[in-house]
C-alpha cells in the first residue's frame, strides 16, 4: 500500500590546496590561476581577514586590490573587512552575521568569490556565512596560522558556538581553493608556529613513516623553524589530512565520525582544563607522547620506536609532560572525546611509526602508568 | 614557486521517497522501515509539526507517539514542537532557532532524527536548522501539501528568507527519507489541493508526454480529486522532479541553475504582485498557459498540442488567464527570473508535449500576442 522511490546522487568536488609565498605579489600567479577556475569570470569578489594578520601585516587589504588591478582575475567589489580571530570568532553570532552582512552588501551571487585570510576560527565563523548565503558562495580560504594550513584550514567543515556547545551550528562545505601563503606564517609568534609541528609528529606517527623519519632527521632545524623542513612539515601534513579526507569513504562523516585524532582525547581535556594557558598544539604534544606511552606499555609499540617520538618532541620544543595530566579525570576525558565522535569510541593506538590500530577500550591503569613515566622523565 | 595538491571527493547520499495513507497507523510499516535504515539504533528522535497541519488533524503528535510505542524504531525523546507554516515560516529567523533549540533540548545527535510534518515553507526553515545543527541531524520530512508532497519537498535544498531576500540563507542538504501521507492532502482546501496539479501539468509538458496523456484522460476526476487519477499525479510529479534532481550532473546547482521551471518566469512576478490573492499553483497555470501560447505563436508547438493544453487547465479549476497579466512589466519580470537564477537566462519553451528547446531570449511583442489570446479567450 506504499509506493518508494530511491533518490540517488553523488555530488563531486574538486578543489585546489595551493602552497606558496608571498600570494599577493603580482609576480605570483597563484590567486589569479584560482580565480580562473571559474567559469564565465570575472566575478565579483569580497575579502575578510583577521585582525591578528591585519597587526602582523597591516598592507594586506591594498595589496590584494593592487594585485586585482595587476591581474583582473576577479571583480573586487567591496572594502575590505577585517574580524576578530581566535575562538571569540565562534563565540557568539556576530562575525557570521558580519560576513553575511558583507556578502550582501557587495551583492556577491553563487558564483562570486569570498576570500577570507585568517586563523581556523574566522575561517570557520566565516566560513560558515560563505557555506549558507545564497546556499553557498566560492569560499577561497586563505589559512593564516600553522594550524590553519595544516590541518583545521584545508578540511570540508565549518562552524561556529551556539548554546554554548562547541561547533553546534555548522555545515559541511568543501571550498573553492585553499591559498597558503608561507610569508603569513612569518608574522606569527614562535608559539604558534611550534603549535604546526605538533600536528605534523601526530599524522606521521599514524599514516606515514617516512614522514616522521625525515621529522626525526630534520628535528633541530625544526626546531629552529628553517623554512625548507618547516615548510615541507606542513605541506605534509596538510597533503595527509586531505588524503585521510578524500579515502574515508564518508567526508561529510554520515556514520561515526573517526577523525584523525591520535592523542587528541586527553589533549581536548588538558587544553580546556588549562584555562587557555596550553595551547592547542602543546596539549597535542602531550596527548601523542602519553598514547605512545601507553601504546608501548600495551605492548604494541616497540620500544626503539618510542624513543624516537620521545626524541622528537622536545627537539621540536615541546614539554611531553603537563602537571594537569596529574589531575585529569580520564574517564571523564574519553567519555567527552567518545561523545564529541558521535558514537562509538574509536582510539588509535600505535603498533609501530606509521601504523596504527584503532580500539574501543582503554585500560585506565595502564594509562595512568603511562602517565607517571611521562612526569619522571619530563617533568 | 607554488605547489598545488588537487582534492577531490564524492559525496554519495541515497533517500527514500515514500507515498502512503496513514502513515501513524501502527499497521502501517513505512516509517518503522525508514527509522530501520539508520545502523545501531534506535535512535532518539524529536518532531515539529506545523500548526496549519494540527488544525486538520489535532491527534497526530500522540499517533506518532503510540505508533513508537508500537513499532520501537526510534525514542521519541521530546514534546512535540508546533510552529507556524506558510511563508510567515521563513520571514525571520524564528522558527530557524525555536527548531535549533528542539533539537538542543531533545539532545539530538547527528545519528537522531527531527521529523517535521508541513507545508514547503516550513519544511525548509526546520530542515534548515536540522542542516546545520551538529552539521546536520537526520530529517525526516512528511509533506503536508500537494506542492509539498509532489515538488518542494522532495529536493535538497532548505532555506529562510533574510535581508529581507527570498531564500537569501540555507544550504543544500538531501533529507534522510521523505515521507509523503496522502490522508494530509484530505486535510486541505480545494485551493490547494488543485495547486498540486499545476505542477504536475508544467513538468508533465516539459518532460512525459505519456503522463500528460494520462493528466488529460482523467482531467474531470482530477478536478474531482478522485483519490487515484490525484494521487498517481502527486507520486509522478514528484518522480519526474527527483529525476532531473539526480540526472542534472548538478544537483547543488555550482554552475548556473536551470531548474524546471516552465511558465514560472510570470508565474513568480503575477503571485508577487497579487499580493497572495493568487496562489502558486494559479499563477503556475497561468505561466503554463502563456508559455504554451508563446511555444505556438513562435512555431514551436503543434496547433493541436496546445489545444489539449488549454483543454487540461479549465478542467482541473485553473482559469488560464489573469487580469494581473494586462498590467504586468514582462521585461522586468524576466530580468528578475533571469537574477533568480543567478547567471545566463534560460528559458523553456514547448516544442511538443514532452519536449522543451531552451532559449536565451524573449521576443516581448509575441509574448504580448500570447497574453492577448488568452484574454479574449479566458477573460
Amino acid at each position: 500500500m506504499s509506493k518508494t522511490i530511491r533518490q540517488a546522487l553523488a555530488v563531486p568536488y574538486e578543489f585546489p590546496v595551493v602552497f606558496t609565498r608571498d600570494a599577493f605579489d603580482p609576480e605570483n600567479p597563484a590567486l589569479a590561476d584560482i580565480l580562473a577556475l571559474a567559469p564565465g569570470g570575472p566575478h565579483r569578489l569580497a575579502a575578510v581577514f583577521d585582525q591578528g594578520l591585519l597587526r602582523a601585516f597591516p598592507d594586506l587589504p591594498e595589496r590584494l586590490e593592487a594585485y586585482l588591478r595587476a591581474r583582473p582575475g576577479a571583480l573586487n567589489v567591496a572594502p575590505p573587512l577585517a574580524l576578530p580571530g581566535g575562538e571569540a570568532a565562534k563565540n557568539d553570532l556576530s562575525v557570521f552575521h558580519a560576513t553575511l552582512e558583507h556578502i550582501f552588501a557587495a551583492r556577491l551571487c553563487r558564483q562570486s568569490f569570498l576570500l577570507v585570510a585568517g586563523g581556523g576560527a574566522l575561517l570557520d565563523a566565516a566560513g560558515f556565512a560563505a557555506a549558507t548565503a545564497h546556499r553557498g558562495v566560492r569560499l577561497i580560504r586563505m589559512p593564516s596560522t600553522a594550524l590553519a594550513q595544516n590541518d583545521a584550514g584545508v578540511g570540508v567543515k565549518n562552524a561556529v558556538n551556539f548554546f554554548g556547545r562547541k561547533n553546534f551550528l555548522g555545515t559541511f562545505a568543501p571550498p573553492f581553493a585553499v591559498l597558503s601563503d608561507f610569508a603569513f606564517l612569518d608574522g606569527l609568534p614562535a608559539r604558534e608556529r611550534r603549535a604546526g609541528l605538533a600536528e605534523a609528529v601526530k599524522i606521521a606517527l599514524i599514516k606515514d613513516r617516512a614522514f616522521f623519519d625525515r621529522l626525526h632527521v630534520q628535528r633541530d632545524a625544526l626546531g629552529r623553524f628553517e623554512p625548507d623542513p618547516y615548510e615541507h612539515s606542513i605541506e605534509r601534513c596538510a597533503e595527509l589530512h586531505l588524503e585521510h579526507i578524500a579515502t574515508s569513504g564518508d567526508p561529510f562523516e554520515f556514520g561515526s565520525s573517526r577523525p584523525l585524532d591520535f592523542g587528541h582525547w586527553s589533549a581536548h581535556a588538558l587544553e580546556e582544563a588549562s584555562g587557555g594557558s596550553l595551547g592547542h598544539g602543546e596539549a597535542v604534544a602531550v596527548g601523542v607522547a602519553l598514547d605512545s606511552v601507553y601504546s608501548r606499555l600495551a605492548g604494541l609499540l616497540p620500544e626503539a620506536d618510542l624513543e624516537r617520538i620521545l626524541e622528537v618532541l622536545p627537539a621540536l620544543g615541546f614539554t611531553p609532560w603537563h602537571a594537569g595530566l596529574d589531575s585529569l579525570d580520564m574517564e571523564a576525558a574519553l567519555e567527552a572525546f567518545r561523545e564529541h565522535l558521535g558514537g562509538r569510541l574509536f582510539l588509535s593506538l600505535l603498533t609501530g611509526i606509521g601504523s596504527r590500530v584503532e580500539v574501543n577500550a582503554v585500560d585506565f591503569a595502564l594509562m595512568r602508568r603511562a602517565s607517571d613515566q611521562l612526569r619522571e622523565r619530563f617533568a
